[in-house]
C-alpha cells in the first residue's frame, strides 16, 4: 500500500456505517458521508421502520479509492466483512453460505441524486451452490434459477463489461426455439439451461469463467460502482449539474427481499400525498409477485394501492388496500410516521416479501407547482411545519405555472419551433407578421400571435393587441421579452430557425412552412411554438395562494414593486401586490399614434423654440397618462423614468417608412431621411440617450417634470390620496449629470407647486446602470435621493453585452458551463453583484437615508432576489405578472438570511 | 460688523502685506495668499531689485469680503492706512498730499495667471489739486494732466462702471475739432479742457461728481478690484480653466513710477533667452518716452532692447542698450539674478523712470516647444538645473510639433473647414473619397487627402497611402483617428459640418464646395483644414531631443512600448526608442487584398471543415508576417493581441459591395448577403467579438497561436535572438472564458514547439478592458501571466458610451464642463482608473509575478501616464509616433511619484 493510500485511511475514522434491526451507525443528516440513500436507509432503521438490513460504505473510501489509483484503503475489507457478518445474523443468513445464502443488493447514492447514472447489481450472492440454497429456503426453484441468471445478466454486464445484448438474444433465441411468449413461461429447468449458456458466453467473451466466489463477486460489484462514478454518463451528468466529480458516491450493501415469492409477495412506489395535486390522499402503485425492475419493463400494468383510487378509475383487479391488508395497514401507518418525521411529503420505494413488509427507499418527492403549494399550505395548516417553513417550500418560479395558462400535459402536439422560453404561459391564435395587423384583427375579436424577426417599441400597440409573440432574434431580455413578460404575454424568443417572408406572408422553419392566419400555439414557459391548437389548462387560484402570499408577506423585509406605465398594468400590479411601481418607462408613453407625430415633429425641430413647441403639445398628453397611473396607485410611490431611449428610436427607418410617415404626418421625407441619417449610431445602447438627453436637450426633461407634478397635484386635489411621485434620471455615469438635469427638475416643480399653492413631496434620484455610476456613488449620492439599479443596462456594460446581440453565442457560453447562467436572467453576484455592493456601501455612506432598489428584469427572478436581499436593498421592482413570484422569493431570501 | 464677517477678520492674522526698498513680508512661495504678480514683487523685493514700494491685500480679504455680503474685515482700513504711509517714505511722497502726492496703481493678482480677466487702475491718487503738485514735481505740466485724464478715464470705467466709449468720444471729438491726429500732439491746456469735459461727463452719467478725495478713490478701487473676481468674465474664464471661486484675488497697491516722463524714460517687457528658440541671447522690447499701454495701443512700434538685434533687423531706432546703456546694464544684471533665482527663463516689464530702472513684474515666460526644450537642455548643461529638473520642464505634448510638420505661422490660410485635432502633423493633398483611389493615385506618386464620412478597417491600405485623412464622424478615439495616430497621418475627425456627395465628387462645407482633385491642406495638431496648399515647417530633431530624453530615461520607472502591426510602425517605434510591442491588432493583417477573400470563405463557411480549410490558407500569411514583425523587434517582447473584431467587419454591407465582392471572390451574393445579415448586430461594440470568437470558433486562434509560434521559432532560429511572444487573448470578462482559450493556446505551442524540438518562451495574457474583468481580476489572474488594461474599451464599457458615437453630445459635455476633458483622451482616474486599480490589486495578489501594462490610446497621454504610474503599472504602451512623449511624460511621471 503506498504512502498517498495510507494517508488516506488514516484520516478515514469509519468506513462503513451499518443498518437495520432498528438501529444504524448513520442517519438522515450525513447525506455528504453516506450519499442520500445510505442516509435515508439509515435513518428509516433509526426509526424502527422495517429496511431489510445493510451497510454503507462512505464517500471519503470513493475519495481515497481514487486518490490511491484505484485502491482501497487499508481495512477496509476486515470493516466489508464484519458487516456483512452482522447482516447475515439480522435475517438469519450467511455470505457465501450454500445453505442459508445471503444475498445482497450493491448500489450508489451519491450526495445529489442522479437518477440512472450509476451502477446496480441485484441477488448478489448467487453462485451454483447457493443457488440451490436459495430453492430449497424458498420452497421455489424457478424463483431461485430466475434470480440467478438475472444475476449473472446483470453482473456480466455492470462488473465485466459484457454486452448485454448477447443475455437478451440467448434468452430470445430459447424463447423463439421453445415457442414462450412470456418470461413468466419459463420453468426452472428453462432457466438452467439458459444460464449455462450465459455462463458460456461469459466464457467466450471475456475468457474467464462466471465468478463462484461470492467474495470475488461483491468486491467486483463494489469497485464497479466507484468506478462509475467517473463513467462518460455520469462525468457528462455531473458537468451539466455542477456536481463536483471531489464529493464521491458511497456504495450502499443490502440484504435482498423479494417482491416476486409468489401472491404474498409484492412490490410498489408510492407518495404519500398526491404529487400531482397535493390532495393529503395516500398515491401509489404496486405489482404483486415482481420485482422493481418488472414494474419499469412496464409488460405488466401497476395497481394503485388505494381502494378509492381503484373503483374510481373502474379497475377490477384488486387493490393493495384489498390484496395485502395488513401490509397496507402497516404501510398506511409508515406513511403517516415518515411525514411527520420528515415534515415533506415522502416518495417511498416498497417491497412485500411473503406478506412482510420491507422499506427500500423513502426521499422527499417530487411535485407540480400546484402540488408544492397545496402541501406546504395544508401541512402549515395540520400543524406538520411552520409558516416559514411553508414560504420555504413553494418554489417561486413555479407560480409562472400557477399564474398563466399552460398546455394539457397529455394534449396531442405537433411541435414546429423551439426558442427562448422569454414569457410564461400558452396561447393559440392566427399567424400575423405585423403589429398593425395584429391591433387590426383583434379589434375584430380574433386571436393573433405576432411573429416578428424582432420587436421594437413600436410594436407596442401590436404586442398588447396579440395573445402571443414569437421573434427570430434576441434574448431573454430582447425587448420582445422584456415588454411580453411586462404585459403577461407568452413568449418564444430567439427562434433561430425562423424564417420570415413577409412579401408571400410565409414562415418557415426546419423545411416546414406555415402561412400568415395559420393558426399556431404557442408555450412560453417551454420555449416552443406548435402547429395548430393545443389544448390548455387555465390557472386556478384559489385560497391556498393568497394564504401563502400573506404568510410571505409577514415574512418578507424588501418591499416589492411593479414595473408599469399604463393604467391597465398598474391594476394588475396592484391585484397581485405590488407596493408602488418601481419603474415607469415613459418613453412607452410616446407611441401611441396621436403622439408619436409630436415626438417626430420636437425631434425634427432645429431649434430650441421649435422643440419647445412640439413639447407644448405632448404635456397634456404625458400630464393625462400620469394622472391615471397615480391614480390607480394613489397612496403608493411611483418611480418615474425621464424619457430615456436614443432619438431615433422615435423616427421611421426605412425608405418605405420614412415615405409612409413623411405623408401622413407631413414633414419633409427628405429632411426626416436626413435627421434619421445624423441620428443614425453605431451602438445605440452606448450613444446619445438617457440623461445625455436631458444635458443636450433639457427642456424634455422640463416637460416631463412638469406633466409629473401637475399630474400629482391634480390627482392629489381630487382623491385626497396623493402618490409620491420618485422622478428618476436615466443613464447617469458622473455626479456632475445629476446635478445639472436636477437643477432644472427642482426649477420647475418648485415653480409648479408654488404656482397651484399646495405641498407636494416629490424625490429626484437615479438608475445606478452603469459601472461607473456605481463606482462614484457616493457623489451621485450627493444629489440623488433614491437609487434604482438598473441591472439590465449594468449587466450590458459590465460584461460588455449587449442582449439584443449576444443570443448567437450565449448557448455556447452556456453549453461550454463559461457561464453557469444567463446573466441576464440571474444577476451576476461577482461581477455586476460586486458593482451593486460597491454602490450601496459608497451611496449609504455618503447619504444614511438612501433609498435603494432594483427595477432590471432581475428584481423579477428569485435567485437574483436573494442576492439583493443579501445586499440590503430596500425594494425589487418587477413585471407586473411577477409580483407575486417576487413576494415569495423576497420571503425566502428574508427567512433564508435570518438562518444565516 | 456681522458676526460672520468678525469671525472672519479674527482668522486673518496679516492682511496687508508690504514690499519695496530692499525687504518684503512675503515671498515666491506665497502665491495663495498674495497672488502671483504679489508673491512675485516681494521676492523681488527682498532680491534687492528696484521694485516701487507697495503692499499687497491678500486673497484672504477677499474670501472675507465675500463671506461678509461684500463688507471688509475690521483693521483691514488702519493696515492699508500704514502700508501707504510706509510707500509714500519710501518713495518721498504722501498720499493725498497736494505737494508731493503718492500715486499708487491698483491691480488685481490671483493665484493663477487670469490675463485681461480683472481689473486695473493706473494713476490713483490725482485730483484737481495733487495734479497741480506732480506737474511742479515733474516739471511737466503736460505730463500731469494727461496722466490724469487718463486716471479719470480708467477709473470711470473701472470702478464707476461709465461706459469708456462717452470718454473716447470727447477725446476724438476734441482731436477732430482741433486738427489733431496724435495724441502727442496735445498739450497740457488741451489735457485740461478734455479733464472738463470728462468730469461733466462723470456728473452727467452717475449723477455724481467724479471723486476728488484720495482716499475714497483707493477705496473704491480696491472694491472694484475684488468685486472684479465675480465679475461675468471672470467666472466664466473661471469656469473653463477650472479655477475655484473660493481661492479669491489679492489687490496689489503699488506706487506709479512713469516711462513716459520724456527721453529719459522708458517701458519695456522683456524675455531672459529667446522665447521662440530658446537661445540663449537678451530678447525684448522697450519704448522711449511711454506707458505700458502704449506698448499694447500698438501706435508706435518697439524697439529691440539688444543692439545685435536691432543691427539684425535692420532697424535704425537705438536699442536700449544704445540709448540707456546705464538702465541697460542694471537690467542685464537683475536677468542674470532673476534666472540664478528662478531657475527659469523669465517674462519681465520694467520701467525707467528718468534714467531709474524700476522692475514691474517677473516671471516664468511662455515659450514654444522648440524652445521649451533648448532652454531645459541647456539650463541643465549650464549647470542652472539638474537632469530631473530639466526633464520635467517640457511639456510631453509639445514634442507633438516637435516631431510632425507644422503650419508656418506666418503662411496666409483660407480656413474651409474645423474638426477634431485627431492626430497631430500638417500635409496637403489632393481631395480623394475612396481608399481604392487614394492608393492608386499615392503609387503614382501624388499626395493625396483621403476624405470620408468615416473609416472602417478596410480603409487601412488607403489611409495609410494618404497623406492625411479628414472624416466627418467619429471622436478624437474613433477608427480613423487611432489609425492615424498610430500611422503618424494628421487627421481631422468629427468634421460635423462636412458634406460628401461621392457620386457628384463633391464635398461641401459652410456653404463652400470642393471637389474631387482640388487640393487642401490639414493641420491635424489643430483640427483645421484649409483650401489650397499651406507653407509648413519640418520639424528639426537636434541633439538637445536625443539628450533630453536619455535623461528621461534614466529617471523613468515605467517601460515604453508601441502598439504597431507592420514592420514599416515596429520600425519607426524603435526608431523612437519603443522597448517592444504592446499591442499588434492582428485583424489588421486581414485585410490586405490577397487576404480578405480568404478570411472571408472561413467566414461564409458552415462547418468546422470549412472553417479550418479556409484559415489553413491564412496560416503561411499570418506567420509571414509576424516573422517580418519579429525580425524588427528582435530581443523585445511583442504582445499579439488574437482576432477582435466582430466578423461583420469583414464582410460588405452596402448590395453594391456585396455584389462586387461576390463576383470578385466567386461567392454566391445571395449567400453572402444573407451572411451579413445574420451578423448584423444592435451593438457590435458588445458583441460577438473579442474571446467570444475564440469560444464559438476556437479553430481561428489556434490558428493564430501556430502562427505566433512557429514564426517565434523561425527567427528565433535565423537570427539566435528571439522575441518573446505574448499571447493577449481580448475582451475576456469571466475567468473560464481565458481558461478555455488558454487551454487550446497552450496545447497548439505544446505541439508546435515539441515539433520543432526546441525551447522557446510564450506568455498567455488578456486584455482587461470590461468592467467585469477587473473585478475579477483575481480569479481571471489565475490563467493570466499579463494583463494589458485596453482603456479604450474600458472606458466606453464603464462609462456606457460608445466613443464613435459620442461626438454629437461630448461637445454639451465639455462646454457644461460635466466632463472635465474627453475620458477617451485622458485616462478618468474617479472611475476607469479605480477599475484598473482593483484589477491590479486583486491580480497582484493573486499572482505576485503579474506584468502589467496599458495599450488603450491613453497610453500615450501624459495625464493618463501619470494616473498608471501613480497606480504602478510596468509599462504603457501607444501608438509609434507617441513614443517619445511617452518616454518623457513616464519619466516626468516617475518624477513627481518620488517628490511626493
Amino acid at each position: 500500500m503506498s504512502k498517498t493510500a495510507q494517508a488516506a485511511s488514516a484520516t478515514i475514522a469509519k468506513m462503513v456505517y451499518g443498518f437495520g434491526g432498528g438501529v444504524a451507525d448513520g442517519d438522515a443528516s450525513m447525506k455528504n458521508l453516506l450519499g442520500g440513500k445510505g442516509a435515508n436507509l439509515a435513518e428509516m432503521s433509526n426509526l424502527g421502520l422495517p429496511v431489510p438490513p445493510g451497510f454503507t460504505i462512505t464517500t471519503e473510501v470513493c475519495t481515497a479509492f481514487y486518490a490511491n489509483g484505484r485502491a482501497y484503503p487499508d481495512g477496509l475489507k476486515e470493516a466489508v466483512d464484519a458487516a456483512l457478518v452482522r447482516v447475515g445474523e439480522l435475517v438469519d443468513r450467511e455470505f457465501a453460505d450454500p445453505a442459508r445464502p445471503l444475498l445482497v443488493s450493491v448500489r450508489s447514492g451519491a450526495r445529489a441524486s442522479m437518477p440512472g447514472m450509476m451502477d446496480t447489481v441485484l441477488n448478489l450472492g448467487l453462485n451454483d451452490e447457493t443457488v440451490k440454497g436459495l430453492a430449497a429456503l424458498s420452497g421455489d426453484e424457478r424463483f431461485a434459477y430466475d434470480s440467478y441468471r438475472r444475476f449473472i445478466q446483470m453482473y456480466s454486464n455492470v462488473v465485466l463489461g459484457l454486452d448485454h445484448h448477447a443475455f437478451e438474444e440467448i434468452l430470445e433465441t430459447y424463447k423463439e426455439d421453445n415457442d414462450f411468449i412470456l418470461d413468466t413461461e419459463l420453468s426452472a429447468s428453462d432457466w438452467k439451461e439458459i444460464i449455462s449458456a450465459y455462463k458460456k458466453e461469459v466464457k467466450d467473451a471475456s475468457d474467464r469463467d462466471f465468478p463462484q466466489d461470492a467474495n470475488d463477486q461483491l468486491w467486483g460489484a463494489i469497485t464497479a460502482v466507484f468506478g462509475s462514478w467517473r463513467n462518460e454518463r455520469a462525468n457528462v451528468y455531473r458537468r451539466l449539474q455542477g456536481i463536483p466529480e471531489s464529493w464521491g458516491t458511497a456504495v450502499n450493501v443490502q440484504a435482498m427481499v423479494f417482491g416476486n415469492m409468489g401472491a404474498t409477495s409484492a412490490t410498489g412506489v408510492a407518495f404519500t400525498r398526491d404529487p400531482s395535486t397535493g390532495e393529503n390522499i395516500r398515491y401509489g402503485e404496486f405489482l404483486i409477485n415482481a420485482q422493481g425492475e418488472d414494474v419499469v419493463a412496464g409488460i405488466r400494468t401497476p395497481q394503485p394501492i388505494m381502494k378509492a383510487r381503484r373503483i374510481a378509475m373502474g379497475e377490477n383487479e384488486p387493490s393493495m388496500e384489498e390484496a395485502m391488508p395488513a401490509a397496507f395497514g402497516e404501510l398506511s401507518g409508515i406513511f403517516q410516521k415518515l411525514e411527520t418525521h420528515y415534515r415533506d411529503m415522502q416518495d417511498i420505494e416498497f417491497t412485500v416479501q411473503e406478506g412482510k413488509l420491507w422499506m427500500l427507499q423513502t426521499r422527499n418527492g417530487k411535485r407540480t407547482a400546484a402540488a408544492s403549494m397545496k402541501i406546504a399550505v395544508d401541512m402549515c395548516r395540520e400543524g406538520l411545519i411552520s409558516e416559514e417553513e411553508a414560504v420555504g417550500r413553494v418554489d417561486p418560479h413555479s407560480l409562472d405555472q400557477l399564474l398563466h395558462p399552460t398546455l394539457d400535459p397529455d394534449a396531442p402536439r405537433d411541435l414546429f419551433l423551439s426558442g427562448l422560453p422569454a414569457s410564461p404561459g400558452a396561447a393559440s391564435g392566427e399567424i400575423v407578421f405585423s403589429s398593425d395587423e395584429a391591433e387590426r384583427l383583434s379589434q375584430e375579436g380574433r386571436n393573433v400571435i405576432l411573429v416578428r424577426v424582432e420587436t421594437s417599441p413600436e410594436d407596442i400597440h401590436g404586442m398588447h393587441a396579440a395573445r402571443a409573440i414569437v421573434t427570430a432574434r434576441g434574448g431573454m431580455t430582447s425587448h420582445a421579452a422584456v415588454v411580453a413578460r411586462g404585459m403577461g404575454r407568452p413568449c418564444v424568443c430567439g427562434a433561430g430557425d425562423l424564417r420570415i417572408n413577409e412579401a408571400s406572408g410565409e414562415l418557415e422553419a426546419a423545411g416546414r412552412k406555415l402561412s400568415k392566419g395559420d393558426t399556431i400555439t404557442v408555450d412560453g414557459a417551454a420555449g416552443k411554438v406548435y402547429v395548430g391548437e393545443v389544448a390548455k389548462i387555465e390557472p386556478e387560484l384559489h385560497g391556498d395562494f393568497a394564504e401563502l402570499m400573506s404568510w410571505a408577506d409577514k415574512h418578507r423585509r424588501m418591499q416589492v414593486r411593479a414595473n408599469a406605465e399604463t393604467p391597465h398594468d398598474a391594476e394588475v400590479a396592484r391585484g397581485f401586490g405590488a407596493e408602488g411601481i418601481g419603474l415607469c418607462r415613459t418613453e412607452h408613453m410616446f407611441f401611441d399614434a396621436d403622439r408619436i407625430v409630436a415626438v417626430r415633429r420636437m425631434i425634427l425641430a432645429e431649434t430650441k423654440e421649435g422643440r419647445e413647441s412640439a413639447l407644448a403639445k405632448l404635456l397634456p398628453m404625458q400630464r393625462s397618462d400620469f394622472e391615471a397611473l397615480f391614480k390607480v396607485m394613489a397612496g403608493l410611490p411611483v418611480t418615474v423614468r425621464l424619457l430615456d431611449p436614443p432619438l431615433h428610436e422615435f423616427l421611421p427607418h426605412s425608405d418605405e417608412e420614412i415615405e409612409e410617415v413623411a405623408a401622413s404626418s407631413g414633414v419633409d421625407a427628405a429632411k426626416l431621411k436626413r435627421r434619421a441619417q445624423s441620428l443614425h449610431e453605431f451602438n445605440p445602447m452606448l450613444g446619445h440617450r438617457g440623461c445625455r438627453l436631458g444635458v443636450s436637450y433639457p427642456e424634455i426633461y422640463e416637460m416631463q417634470t412638469r406633466a409629473i407634478i401637475e399630474a400629482a397635484i391634480g390627482v392629489a386635489r381630487e382623491t385626497g390620496n396623493p402618490v409620491i411621485p420618485e422622478i428618476m434620471v436615466p443613464l447617469v455615469g458622473e455626479a456632475r449629470e445629476l446635478a445639472f438635469v436636477k437643477e432644472r427638475i427642482d426649477a420647475i416643480a418648485r415653480e409648479v407647486i408654488s404656482a397651484a399653492g399646495v405641498e407636494l413631496e416629490y424625490l429626484v434620484g437615479t438608475m445606478i446602470e452603469l459601472p461607473r455610476a456605481a463606482l462614484t456613488a457616493d457623489k451621485i449620492a450627493a444629489d440623488a435621493e433614491f437609487f434604482s439599479f438598473g441591472t439590465n443596462d449594468l449587466t450590458q456594460t459590465t460584461f460588455g453585452l449587449s442582449r439584443d446581440d449576444s443570443a448567437s453565442f450565449l448557448s455556447d457560453y452556456l453549453r461550454t458551463k463559461i457561464y453557469e447562467v444567463d446573466p441576464f436572467v440571474t444577476l451576476d453576484d461577482e461581477g455586476v453583484g460586486e458593482l451593486v455592493r460597491i454602490a450601496v456601501e459608497k451611496g449609504r455612506r455618503a447619504r444614511p437615508g438612501l433609498k435603494l432598489g432594483i427595477c432590471g428584469e432581475h428584481g423579477g427572478d428569485p435567485k437574483s432576489i436573494r442576492i439583493v436581499e443579501g445586499i440590503g436593498l430596500d425594494y425589487v421592482s418587477c413585471s407586473p405578472y411577477r409580483t407575486p413570484i417576487a413576494r415569495l422569493a423576497a420571503a425566502q431570501a428574508a427567512l433564508q438570511k435570518g438562518d444565516a
